[in-house]
């Protein structure tokens, strides 16, 4: 079988690679993915081949990647942040039922709810749930139900995608929904440019999060009824008696 | 200041470890953790200082972390997985309030959300909800409002701590309440000792995830109303067009 390795390289910064995932990508010939990810990647392993394409681009990239490692090549598909969520690795497999010779390994990365956390302190610290606001391939009904029952259930939230160009006004939307069951005190954190220069962090109210500026960098979190302020960090107790 | 890390060492294996994580836990003087994990790094860095506890022992053991570290010892705290997921980040930092001197940072790492992931497939492919079936800080109707809701808005769901020898009914409890929102035929899936010698994985219908053998080392999946097996794999598509 020839190998086709999948792989998240975390938010940006060589150093929240993992050791097998720098390991995998040392290995390969090819390196595949979206341009910026590729050009971060680039930085270190120079001597590689690259298939570059750009956004909305994901399956001319899966194909030229599935391609390559059926014809023998030792092909790395790179994501940001982990390679399953939201990443390349399920439509690599689906697509993958095309090329029988490859087998798909997926190396697990840091995905921007866990590294957007240890920025702002513990925010996750008891059950949540993940959520992306883009709506290109998921109906808004359906985002709109899943924010209701999250906030209803009092879940952490940590919210993909917040906006976009297109999209600017969705983080205000989701606001709007989460305040019909959250306290308005309730409280937020927003992370841009997680792990890569110009990381900024900021701890708000969820009644202000409508108003704060985010893009596709950008990783909002959502306190459940118990999450506070300790010394600056965001904290959601486990229920520790401290 | 002095510096107190809380590093997640992701599910076992080293190569999990970010190269941050290696980094940080070479400086340091004194690892702290749970008998089983100081274990893990003992093995790669035996010539460090050891504060070990064992289980319900967390406060001590946070206690000894952060007074280690007031008096200018270069501390680190790991934790299995992610260091805020069900880990010791937050109660650090509660219990920090005490030691005004100790600033705690968080070291991202892979929890078993995504570890277990990796080892099905891409399960987590679309918005996902993680619970802890572990009711010795939360009480079982939280636990169980929270299965309802996830499973009525369609989420992936990612269950930690699916059993124990105490509670070795509770995946069946969780089961009875995802089916009465989800189909018999939802793909799930059970991957034990993640990343670590006797890994195992299954992949089997919702009707029969009651009767799996779990225990204090599994990590449970239950797929979304999308999710398939696609060669063998869980896979819960994004929702591109293939």
């Amino acid at each position: 079988m020839n190998q086709l390795y999948v792989v998240g390289i975390g938010p940006g910064e060589y150093s929240f690679l993992t050791l097998e995932a720098e390991r995998v990508l040392k290995d390969s010939e090819i390196i595949a993915g979206y341009t910026v990810y590729v050009n971060l990647a680039k930085r270190y392993f120079s001597d590689k081949e690259f298939i570059v394409t750009g956004m909305r681009q994901e399956k001319k990239r899966c194909h030229m990647a599935l391609e390559a490692a059926s014809q023998g090549k030792k092909v790395c598909v790179v994501c940001s942040g982990d390679a399953g969520v939201y990443g390349m690795a399920g439509l690599l497999m689906e697509m993958g039922m095309a090329y029988p010779t490859v087998e798909i390994t997926v190396v697990a990365g840091i995905t921007a709810a866990i590294s957007g956390a240890a920025v702002l302190g513990a925010p996750l610290g008891h059950d949540f749930a993940a959520i992306s606001l883009s709506d290109l391939m998921t109906p808004w009904e359906q985002i709109a139900k899943r924010l209701a029952a999250a906030a209803a259930a009092d879940f952490c939230i940590c919210l993909y995608n917040p906006a976009s160009k297109r999209r600017s006004d969705y983080l205000h939307r989701a606001c709007r929904i989460l305040l019909e069951q959250q306290q308005p005190e309730t409280i937020c954190g927003v992370v841009r440019n997680i792990g890569r220069e110009g990381q900024k962090r900021q701890i708000l109210p969820l009644s202000e999060l409508a108003a704060a500026e985010v893009d596709m960098f950008t990783t909002v979190f959502i306190g459940n009824s118990q999450t506070k302020v300790v010394r600056g960090q965001m904290v959601t107790p486990r229920g520790y008696e401290i």
